[in-house]
């Protein structure tokens, strides 16, 4: 069995790497925090006698040997990034888990078939360099090792020159080493498993999500002597567009279609001027990816709608598309007997949020773990995960691991 | 007659100080731009002969001498001051048609019976210093002139600091002169003249308006792994709020409820975060108090439900309340004969906006006078009215002050 209260006080002591003032974390990608935190990992991992790797985008593989050492490693991980307010939970439990299940095998003695490897993934978070789970993505292929080098932070510092100035810019080509398979443990990040009290989410999957940049153009005009009838309010536009968007999403009553709208700008808003132009971010999600096509159509036939009927001109541009994901049977089984055999309630679920493992599925096969988080809450220096919730989830993602690098 | 040619070349003249790339006119209220746009018109009177002096808040009244100096002036004016990208009309054609009158009473040799005085209100627009209509809001008694020389800009400048800065902190106690009336001509800001093919609004009056803050609290949750049904979004319900009370306001056919939400922010807005808290603005407006009533208590309505059925706190603060106005009957008249003896085409209206007219009339008999200006644009560099409406409008103007002044 892993030891639970050496877990937490891994994360605890991960946590003081620059803490927030409301008990949160961070670390963005690549900065002194994020460089400080890794070394205290390796320095962990070294006293175990694991040797490590860094590849060009400073994607840290740890090995631990194992008796073929000929044969691909069975995979764990996540990331050590966080958001510029972020939590002491978010990537860093399944990086740790994994520390903890080095630990564990290491004071048993036990030395498995095939070798493992922990993996600490670049720039999750997207915070500091867009898009999110760049590094891994990179890994798996869908995105060029130059252009990924290339991405610039708000101050125009490239990903390639904050590896540099923080020590991570390795040797190994992307892509090495390939893994056997892989298996990230996560909070949850949302509210279902705290809600119908599970404390394991087998995570099947990840349903995918689309991106879209919204602008709709009107006419500003002055609130007081313009009539309702002559308006071409863009926001009232961009109002109904939203509630329309909202009660077609509510009404699915499986609860499998997501839509938000995150942001919403009113170029020159005044309080007494009719907005003549609006900006606005929507978030398309489903598990199925031709519902998240029915989806992606009827959001852009409302959008004509809602241009015809206020009189704004509409346009759209889709961001980011990442297609539904199903994990490997295999890993996902894996997951599930380790699950049973410890008695934990669980529930099989799909991820709604995006995870390295996302990319990391299009290379080998692939599955997730979830564990409940208070509130759902992420993103937040008010995450928390129960200490018994994570080392419930280190336990599932030991025995796992320990199964499939027995084969 | 009024010099049509001569009045569009003293507003030409005028845009030049403080221009704007786009051709409009950029005059904050006591800057430099402001003080040098009071100098050219006080420049153009003194050569008329006239006297002024200026009071402790910076308004000028500049008078021209009748047969009975006993009697209180027959007053007429506007603005000089300018939004950031403003357009050279919105108050500037109030205050250069009166020194059209003044030129063209002294061409004709013509003295009154009463005295006349143009008047320049200082900081109508509320854009340095808030709110709106500050100054002749203070000469009518609304505001104390304490609080008035208190108003601070965005620097921390106060009205009293900018007034003597830019030299125009006179010694008149504010509330002098007395105004026997008091005339005001004013682009109409919306469409409807231009729309109905009409030159002349003779303003019956002000439209009531109410400002208010509006607060949404709900909860900040990651939009992939939230279900729908457990949100508690902040813009889903502010949109919901906005989409009804646009279909409330449109769906009086009389076109006399104006709704208009003219800012709305999310607090840490970010593309994939179910938004937890918005603020935005509402400026409800009627033409008849009563009703103005029952569509505030039916916004405070909405938003009680809105809260409810979103599950999300609702808060909201009524910043700004502005009575209806029914202006003096004799003074309408006097504008309504004016027009029609000109015969030209008009229409009796409300003033949909505010101006300093509104606060004059509680200490003044007053009324006010409208042309048509472009696509019923202003607050806006393109904003234009043509030289023929000018000269209309400042023709009616001449003619009721004159009329006014006979008694
Ligand atoms: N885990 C996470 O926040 N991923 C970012 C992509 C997403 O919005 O799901
Ligand atoms: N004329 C004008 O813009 N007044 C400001 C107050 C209002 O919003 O009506």
């Amino acid at each position: 069995s892993i030891d639970g209260q050496r877990l937490w006080d891994s994360l605890m002591a991960m946590a003081e790497i620059g803490p927030t003032e409301n008990g949160g974390s961070c670390r963005l990608a690549l900065t002194e925090e994020d460089a400080a935190g890794r070394r205290l990992l390796l320095d962990w991992c070294e006293s175990l006698g694991c040797t490590w790797r860094v590849d060009r985008i400073g994607n840290i593989f740890i090995r631990r040997a194992g008796r073929r050492d000929d044969l691909d490693p069975v995979a764990m991980g996540s990331h050590l990034d966080t958001q510029p307010k972020g939590g002491r939970f978010d990537g860093i439990l399944g990086v740790l888990a994994g520390l903890e299940v080095f630990r564990t095998l290491e004071d048993q003695g036990i030395v498995t078939e095939r070798p493992l490897a922990l993996v600490v993934w670049t720039n999750e978070e997207g915070s500091r360099f867009a898009p999110a789970m760049v590094a891994s993505g990179t890994y798996a292929g869908a995105f060029s090792v130059e252009s990924t080098l290339a991405r610039e932070d708000r101050d125009g510092v490239t990903l390639g020159e904050a590896l540099e100035a923080c020590g991570y810019a390795g040797e190994l080509p992307v892509g090495e080493p390939r893994l056997d398979s892989f298996f990230e443990l996560h909070i949850e990040q949302g509210p279902v498993l705290e809600e119908e009290g599970e404390t394991i989410g087998v995570v099947t999957g990840v349903q995918g999500m689309r991106w879209f940049d919204v602008t709709l153009s009107g006419q500003s005009a002055h609130a007081g002597p313009t009539p309702m009838r002559y308006r071409r309010d863009a926001l009232a536009a961009a109002a109904h567009l939203i509630d329309r968007l909202q009660a077609y999403a509510l009404a699915d009553e499986s609860g499998d279609t997501k839509v938000t709208c995150g942001c919403l700008d009113i170029v020159s808003a005044s309080r007494n001027v009719v907005p003549g132009e609006v900006r606005l971010t929507i978030d398309l999600r489903h598990v199925v990816e031709r519902e998240l096509d029915i989806l992606q159509e009827r959001f852009e036939r409302l959008l004509v709608e809602v241009g015809e009927s206020f009189g704004v001109t509409v346009s759209q541009e889709r961001i980011w598309a990442s297609p539904v994901v199903e994990f490997a049977p295999e890993c996902v089984a894996a997951v599930e007997r380790a699950t049973r055999v410890r008695e934990l309630p669980y529930r099989r679920m799909m991820s709604g949020a995006g995870h390295d493992a996302v990319y990391v599925s299009r290379v080998a096969p692939t599955a997730m773990i979830f564990v409940p988080c208070r509130d759902g809450i992420s993103h937040n220096e008010a995450e928390y995960a129960t200490p018994e919730h994570c080392a419930a989830g280190a336990q599932v993602l030991c025995d796992a691991i320990v199964e499939r690098a027995s084969r």
